[in-house]
């Protein structure tokens, strides 16, 4: 029995252990966003960098930021000959509303078929464990044939405001090969892939004040403006029926889709979007297929929109606030900066004198490539190979990772994106489910991956 | 010392009692439209048929509805001879959200300067009030010199759903020479006025569904469409820029202002409106005032919109729904059901077919109008000219008052419209208050109408 072949032999061995392990990271409610959390952010880290004390891990520690911890670790038994990784995951989750549609508590994981439900559980609790329990078999088995730095955030799910500033200030600490990113999934169960490009995001709120407070309509309403209905028709010229963006100048560093992207890039069909979402009709920008839609073009979104009275029955208030949550997603070449001013610009041009206004830029992200011939990708696509025995399939995504863009400005390296969720797995939505075979063929494929490393 | 002269004394000489059971009344929370109040609306119409009760009034009683009772009560000792007048009041009130924004809780009422603070002080119980302290003025002096009923419902905030078939069911108990309303109010502390035109209403829910849950706006923006981008722009097409509204054949029965209406009705410059809502800049149709455009005009509004994420930070979800409150005010001679079918065929060519829809309406009045020349207008008139030793000017209100139209449908008898509310009394808005000037000059008001009625 090889080396790797003893590693794989010990994570099939102690899988029933590895499934607990998972559900205990999952039970720790690590919502960052929320400021009541703060101690089960505590908690997370803790989780974490008790399973880096106990494979024998140095210098492990949880780093304060102005937020959330970083938690380090590493292990680097394989000395001068062998490359350094340095894995990133977040140990932090996304809040759970709307509560009342889980069919379970997202803090108390529940089995149902092969999947695990619970919030985290793909996004990305679970892309963690399995790294963390790869590495396990290994180590407890014949070592690590890799250096390994372990850098787990928790400020992910709310656009990692502290990391670069970590990544600066941590920057030899953090020296490596490259990086090893698991926030990601694949197209299928039965359909392993491999991320080679991002999107980004500019994520904004829009605030409008009309009359000092809320005033009734009957009395006002026709001679005082409406911020809700000014709303309505700012967001109403962002975007054009068919998903074609409005703001001035939006396209103008959008990298055209070449031919070669594709042929190279799998693309799921009408129908998979459909039945994946429950939507009604296929939508967006004439002259490409949905997936190029969902992840080689920038898309602008409503995320939440509040203003005036909203529980049951008729109020007849004339609001006088309105705010709304507008996302845009970005390709290679746009950068969030130039987003904003453009969103600027168009609110400017576009602002009735009624109303009073503020913008501002709650999120950020650069847009992300990497080649699809490097040493690297062909080392992955070789162990995904080997564990589904299936060419895995090359993915452009369509959310977003910080700190991909953050890593190659900060430390000088690119980032391998591999993970395991699977498009239906409800990310940032009630019902977040993990789909368990795959957490297997995770461990597999991460220990695999270590060993391609080393040919 | 004249009958009348000896009951406006005695409202004089109890002003301190009648301030404190206005305080009374107005500590219960009687709202409506939220179920947690049922017992506090129980509360309130005990309050009033205590207070009839103890005027001497008979068939006092609390009649059931399928949701909030109607209070009843008669005092008729007048006599063939003398007019029969249906009081038409309501006891309840509007939530008081937001919360935060009152200076104090909305049902611990508050005198400062001149102004009682408290939910449902203007709108309507101070109005209530000053009309039972006007008939126990009258009463325990020389009696009451009309014949007297009182209808007080505790379901106006909410569009009174079941009063038209109270009125229908009690047509014999409420037969009346014509309805006195005094849910309304004037110019201005000095500017005494006579509401001889109301608006109507047609309140609507609009809910649009697009996916079966909340999507993560990075997997699937772009190709799935955003119900709130959608309903952003439903909204936006149904007014233009100047307030013009186009939903199809929306203007077809809208009666136009003639000359004469614009010579006898008030109307307030542009500054004041201002004033009064601290909004930055005026608004509305060309071609009209801003008091046309609140009172002679039709408008539309949204009364709130809610879709995704609407807490702290940025969440980057792609909602499944999006609900609106929209509502328009109608001007005589236009129909809710006739609004509601333009508003259906408006949004069936508009919605695209990525989206599942509903449309309800929540709400409906009929606009009305009464005759600014007819001798009930006349003794209305000479009453306020008295106390406030001014010409009182015809108003046409902006708001809607449902009862109006279903008391002239079902029992044949106009509305007579005096209140003493003022503009700024924050109606459905936090901080609401009731000026005390004006509820003294009210009940003198009521007690010297009574008298005008038989001459």
């Amino acid at each position: 029995m090889t080396e790797m072949e003893s590693a794989l032999k010990y994570a099939q061995d102690h899988r029933p252990r590895f499934q607990d392990e998972l559900i205990e990271f999952l039970k720790i409610p690590s919502i960052s966003t929320l400021s009541e959390h703060k101690k089960d952010m505590q908690d997370a880290a803790k989780w974490v960098s008790a399973q880096l004390d106990d494979f024998g891990f140095e210098n492990v520690s949880i780093i304060p930021t102005e937020k959330h911890p970083v938690v380090y670790g590493e292990h680097l038994s394989a000395g001068e000959g062998a490359p350094t990784v340095l894995f990133y995951g977040h140990y932090d989750v996304q809040p759970v509303d709307p509560l009342d549609e889980w069919e379970n508590d997202p803090f108390d994981p529940v089995v149902k078929g092969e999947n695990m439900y619970a919030r985290g559980a793909s996004d990305m609790k679970g892309q963690v464990a399995a790294h963390l329990k790869a590495v396990e078999s290994m180590i407890k088995t014949s070592g690590l044939p890799i250096n390994l730095k372990y850098m787990i955030e928790g400020e992910e799910e709310i656009g990692s405001p502290n990391l670069e500033k970590f990544l600066g200030d941590n920057k030899d600490l953090l020296s490596c090969d490259f990086c090893l990113n698991g926030d990601s999934g694949i197209l299928g169960p039965e359909i392993p892939a491999l991320t080679y490009s991002l999107r980004g995001l500019a994520y904004f709120e829009i605030r409008l004040q009309g009359a000092k407070s809320d005033l009734h309509s009957g009395i006002f309403g026709g001679a005082i403006d409406n911020p809700a209905n000014v709303l309505a028709r700012l967001i109403a010229g962002m975007k054009d029926e068919k998903g074609r963006i409005l703001l001035p100048g939006f396209y103008d560093n959008v990298r055209p889709i070449t031919d070669e992207d594709r042929v190279a890039t799998q693309s799921m069909p009408d129908e998979w979007w459909l039945e994946q979402t429950g939507a009604r009709a296929i939508f967006g920008e004439e002259g490409y297929t949905s997936s190029e839609r969902a992840a080689a073009r920038p898309t602008l979104d409503v995320n939440g929109i509040l203003s005036g009275f909203t529980g049951e029955g008729p109020k007849t208030v004339l609001p006088a606030r309105a705010m709304a949550k507008v996302s845009t997603r970005l390709v290679p070449d746009q950068r969030p900066e130039e987003v904003e001013s453009s969103m600027r610009t168009y609110l400017e041009e576009h602002m009735p004198p009624t109303v009073t206004w503020e913008l501002e830029m709650l999120s950020e992200c650069l847009p992300g490539i990497v080649e699809r011939d490097s040493s690297l990708v062909i080392a992955a696509k070789n162990s995904l190979k080997a564990v589904w025995d299936l060419e895995p399939v090359f993915v452009r995504q369509g959310g977003s990772v910080p700190v991909v863009g953050s890593i190659k400005d900060v430390l000088g390296v690119d980032s391998l994106i591999m993970g395991f969720g699977l498009p239906d797995d409800n990310l940032h939505a009630p019902n977040e489910k993990f789909h368990l075979p795959n957490y297997f063929r995770g461990i597999e494929t991460f220990i695999r991956f270590s060993y391609e490393l080393r040919r």
